[in-house]
């Protein structure tokens, strides 16, 4: 805690006995309302502000509607941020050490009372930002202990402390993972290490994660296998690995049933980094890999932007992939640079490429149990809190301008409707015949010369005047 | 023909008929052994040999020994020459215009006269160096009709040609397919076309071009689809076009059924190029798509390797990810220019590369019905016949030293067990348990506090020791 | 000539006969003004318009200003249409065949018959398109002949009705270039061809299309060296292909002082394509290039956007590249696939991206004698009149957007405040020191313990507010 | 220390002592010959063993002729072993912590004497791999102190203990540098900080850093500017940065002659990473920026093969461009994944490539006072002390074939041959003549229609028959 919100927790308390309440720690425990941003406001919208801690385009309750269906913003877009990036984040990177100094960093404690001022911390984000949902991994919300109890402890411990603040702050939990590729005993993979004691230990850690997800009455359950791939194939059993993760995800699924928890359990897919290769490449990998082990209807996906790029796709083309095959379950909404290899986890401020995002998501009627994930970082070089609010401020403005546009799109329709005429010989034309039958009928008509204009360019301009 | 090879033909029919040999037609129709080629021998195995036209590696009947299993070179190896490239391939562009002036090109001819020319080259060319195996599509052999019926005509004629010179030359067929790609009626797909007369004219030519294969006795037939894909997400609907190239794919295994065709359907992957998403995009897409449409067990892929850096994986990676799901049918065995973002189509010339391709192929057992298919071409700057020995004749030889190298990787049989020893931890472990089972047994164990090194490195030294 | 426009022709002259007019080939002579777009009209600014063929933002004479400095759109932009693309697009790509039928190529006739047909579809798409300026490659405009003295007549022939059209229509040259790349002499290079006869005839080539650019008053003339490069460094002696290029531009040079031209020279990166390597790769190649052969102040640069992605840049970093050595000549404005490896050459139509751009151009005081040369082609599978105009429209509207916010945040100037206060410790500070002195300056300073957050998220919000 | 290498010093003393030898100090501070590999015996040269610790190809005294040139394998290659990976390398990546567990980690001790131990592990390393040079980072050898007098004294004293070490195993330096990037004072730049407090720092650091070069009898000293760059074009100025980037380097070559310094001085190229963009881009970059700030015979050029390739050149593009213009000084010998887009450093281990870099170093007469530096780490996953060994043995006898290789083609001359016979019509043409006299030579020659084949497939032939 910085000093000045020491000082605030103390005249909190003062203020609070001095009025003779009981329960001044319920008022007073999280250092107060301005314990870790105390020079940040609540962000406001204001369409005409040259201020950069405003959103221009953000209105939380404004109601957009796609054709007839309207909502507030805010249940359009059920933003989330990240723990990890927001509050754990330090800036480090393989050529440099941490350079940030957060106000929730400050001061000798042990892990786990530094684990609750965290905690503490990225509600007053939330509020600050007026976001609703949050996002996190077991291990940086909770301390690894020293034995597997310890650790569980430590885990419901936070849990117990996230569930409070989660009513005193009316947040919610948009998914929960369990993080399994940090620890050097994950070298070689969890649920695909060679060795049977990291993959029982695993299989317990995704309990455990679970566990605390449907505590925090979570929307879905992410697993992104950051070490489930290869380094080489020289070295790698492929076949077996695969082998082992059809059974690990099998077994997750069971388990969801049997707990109850009712949230949708989510594949994130990658193609690499950390490792050369990523079992879960893309979106059709992982539907394979779904089919492979008959988990068809017991996952779907989270598709990660700057992910879906490091694939060799577009963003768009990920969430369609997933869409057309009714597995589109979250976004985590960030970009990466285009001209750079590896996972850069930038906010996505390109309204024109939100706009293609959210058409897709809204053409499927939203996200339904998901949202918009900000799994994205501040630049290595950005140390101020301010800059925390600026990359959120600039992410919710760009993905509210790609609502309103896509919304737009979509209720005016001509572009539907200059896409459904390319395919309209299909309307009166049964195309599952069999050969010799669609031989007999080209046979019978004229070689067919040419075909029509795709006109991408007219496409471009009908969604350019929206954009 | 050449001045030359015209020459040479007058002189053999003289010489026939001054011999009163009827039938001289049949000996001298493809004007003698050495119409196109005639400053080239058969390229022979010379191990020592510092000429450019000798194998140093290749020798076609040399046995070799994977473990028990002894074959023949050239029966592991199974290479094919692709006409496309080697008698087509005109030096042509995005920037410049054909460069190659080869014999069979030469004079004024009509479209017909010319297919059967180009088809005795190509003989010509198996025999000197020494290959068994070609393969086509069926636009550049035979030329398109004013109507489908001419079309067909045309394509009868030239097969049974192309069953003749078999005979003669003792030469096979490895695939056939259908190139529904290069006319403009093809703009926006084939199968995906968003135009009806378009796919019932594909699925018309796909027939009678399966029927040809047939004829010819082909080992398969291949699928690569060059415009089933996207250029822009803004005017295409995805959803449909999938559909359509499912239902086109099940006609086609049905059709396979129906006239009895006993060789392999493969579809070769491909990420993009010409489009900007191609359907097929590698392996796992592919397979996805068979197990979408309940394809399972009816298509096999074959995987080109300058596609599969493409997609932004290695070739071995994309034949182990075939292999692992018995997908494995046939490789187009070339190369891509790792700085370079198109489809290059170079002769894979490097040993290590051919080793780690041959590994594969080996430790499931040969290639069935496939084989290694030279879908590569000479530079554009490369204008005399001999770089077309030259070409083959390095890929040829790279694949032999790869293979040689495989089968004592294999035999030698260190490698594997040390990749073995990597995941003994479940040979007496059934990964296949509950979560409860599981946790319960990472309750009662030690947390793992690291696990083994992966030994990257000792892979390395041990698959370089005979590479 | 389409059969309409031939109609057009007809009933032009018997009107203007009828009417008693002398010189009714005049009015005539290239089948009226609507012979090769009958469809379609002037396009008009209309910022409320819902129709595709329609400006939304570009004003050609609204006035912009940047700080006092204020001009028309037109003369802030200077479009520029590209003869090759526009009108000599095919379609044809490495799959596939030409897919475009436009009017200016139907019916049989003469090459140079063509060429001026050609020459004057260009003109009506310029004054239909309102875009004020051209450019062209010598061989795309005027055929080679058989003897290099005919290939000048042709160009001169071409040249001449070239000059009138420009008068008739009010229009200008903004470059030409000499193509030397196409044909099969230039598979090794140009001025980097083994083959002196080739180097010589290059050079020829160049002269003419300098004097033919000359007498066009061009305002620039370019060098793109397609073939200027390598395909495999085993076959290339760079050193000696570098020295012939080196020599080459002196030479090109001296030509442009000997003849009294006074545009600009411009060389014109690209990092590959067709080659493996090309030695003008990116700005800062060609910069050394130039220094390597004492050409500074001779030589500026033409950025192609597309060309920059390609090389591992943004084209907004080649533009600053360029800029803050006195080199950005003009711009070739295009924009490639960010999935896709080779040049697309696709309309730049992202209002984001051509802010960034314009920043640069509008810092610099615009571009001088350079403009923005559409070098951007349509979709493969775009084939109609309309579609050429859908795609330029596009592209001009997403560039006047990109000029007029632009200019707003230069003269807003709190970006550039903000850039400029994160330096300002230099603004007293000497930094051409000693390292003797500084040395003594840090001892006796306190450890530099971290440094001011750069703060990238907040320059990313003051460009939004204006994007 | 571990506690076996702890039992090996004392018993070491213990003999010593009892041996009544004086000064047992000297002879057992390192803990003994086998204080951190005692299970590693020399590795020796045995082509025929299946031993994965030795060596199969490189054997350091054979001699290896060029031509006339005959010198001794290790003298052709100077392979110099990187303190920061193979001793300070922890494994750590941007998912996950550090794996290794080195011996010389062993235990609790103060930095400075943590220092010493490290310094002794890497000469055992040195001794054991039979390589005679080492490289470091001032940072990486000696921890920063609280002040900069501190600093200084901390690696004057490690220094010191370095020359003992280098005199007492006979082991030299290759080179030394100074590491600018990883402290967050660091964020934005060194010597291109907008931070000017920074820029003099970073002046004390490379001047000390030099110094101590040269106290070791460096060859060379280098600068790898990981933070000279920009993440973001929007809050940089870029003009100032290259401005202080030019003072800096002019200011270092200053100061090398004003102490003495005779070891070459190296600039590094990289592309990106950890910033978006790095000024020293790739070799034309690094050359174009030296001769803007008129730096030329000042600096060489360090490649890096990983690096290179990075850039989107191959390696031996990147040598070969340095070469020609007399850059090339020093290769750091590494390699990246081709389907990888970050820095891997992984060990070149590949025979082939390793003959293509040879060919051009060899071309050149070798590096001088450069060599071939091991910039390369284990894999995360390799956490055995072994694993070391392997990997710079894989790399060691990639190098070694490659010399023997590359030299056995330049002694048979025929890819030389080849090569020089393509430029031969150069041999007897002046090219540089003004564009009148060409012109005038081509309107007197025959209009050239094509020009000879490049044949690279015959150049590829004449490679691998040596390979």
């Amino acid at each position: 805690m910085s000093s000045r919100s020491m000082r605030l927790l103390a005249w909190c308390v003062l203020l609070a006995l001095s009025s003779g309440l009981a329960g001044a720690e319920d008022v007073c425990d999280d250092g107060g309302p301005d314990a870790f941003f105390p020079t940040i406001e609540k962000v406001v919208y204001d369409p005409s502000s040259r201020a950069p801690l405003a959103f221009r385009h953000y209105n939380a309750e404004e109601e957009v509607c796609v054709k007839e269906d309207c909502r507030a913003m805010k249940d359009w877009l059920r933003f989330s941020v990240a723990f990890w990036h927001t509050i754990r984040g330090d800036g480090s990177d393989p050529f440099g050490s941490p350079t940030k100094s957060w106000p929730w960093e400050e001061g000798e404690m042990s892990a786990m009372a530094r684990a609750k001022v965290r905690l503490r911390a990225i509600f007053e984000f939330l509020d600050k930002l007026g976001v609703e949902y949050w996002c996190f991994h077991d291990r940086d919300i909770a301390p690894e202990g020293q034995t597997l109890q310890e650790t569980k402890a430590n885990l419901d411990a936070i849990v117990e402390q996230a569930k409070e603040l989660q009513e005193k702050h009316d947040k919610k939990l948009l998914w929960g993972t369990a993080q399994l590729f940090h620890h050097k005993r994950y070298i070689n993979g969890a649920a695909t290490s060679p060795d049977s004691r990291v993959y029982a230990y695993a299989a317990a850690m995704v309990a455990m994660a679970m566990d605390a997800t449907k505590k925090l009455q979570g929307q879905n359950f992410v697993f992104w296998g950051g070490r489930e791939g290869y380094q080489s194939l020289l070295n790698s059993d492929i076949k077996q690995e695969l082998d082992q993760l059809g059974a690990f995800m099998s077994a997750a699924a069971d388990y969801k049933e049997e707990i109850g928890f009712d949230g949708e359990l989510l594949i994130e897919p990658k193609p690499q980094e950390p490792m050369k290769h990523q079992y879960d490449f893309d979106v059709a990998t992982t539907a394979n890999f779904l089919r492979m082990n008959n988990l068809e209807g017991k996952f779907k996906i989270n598709v990660e932007c700057n992910h879906a790029t490091l694939s060799g796709h577009s963003c768009e083309h990920e969430l369609r992939t997933a869409s057309i095959q009714g597995l589109l379950g979250n976004v985590d909404i960030n970009t990466g640079d285009p001209q750079t290899g590896w996972d850069t986890d930038q906010f996505l401020t390109d309204p024109v490429e939100a706009t293609r995002l959210m058409l897709t998501i809204l053409e499927q009627g939203g996200l339904g149990k998901g949202g918009l994930n900000f799994d994205a970082k501040l630049r290595r070089e950005s140390v101020d809190v301010e800059d925390l609010f600026y990359a959120h401020i600039s992410g919710m403005d760009a993905m509210a301008r790609g609502l309103k546009q896509a919304a737009a799109i979509i209720n005016d329709g001509s572009l539907k409707a200059f896409v459904d005429s390319r395919y309209r010989s299909f309307e009166t034309f049964d195309f599952r015949q069999d050969f010799k039958s669609l031989s007999a009928l080209a046979m019978a008509s004229d070689v067919p010369a040419s075909t029509e204009s795709g006109s991408q360019e007219k496409a471009e301009i009908l969604f350019s005047m929206f954009t």
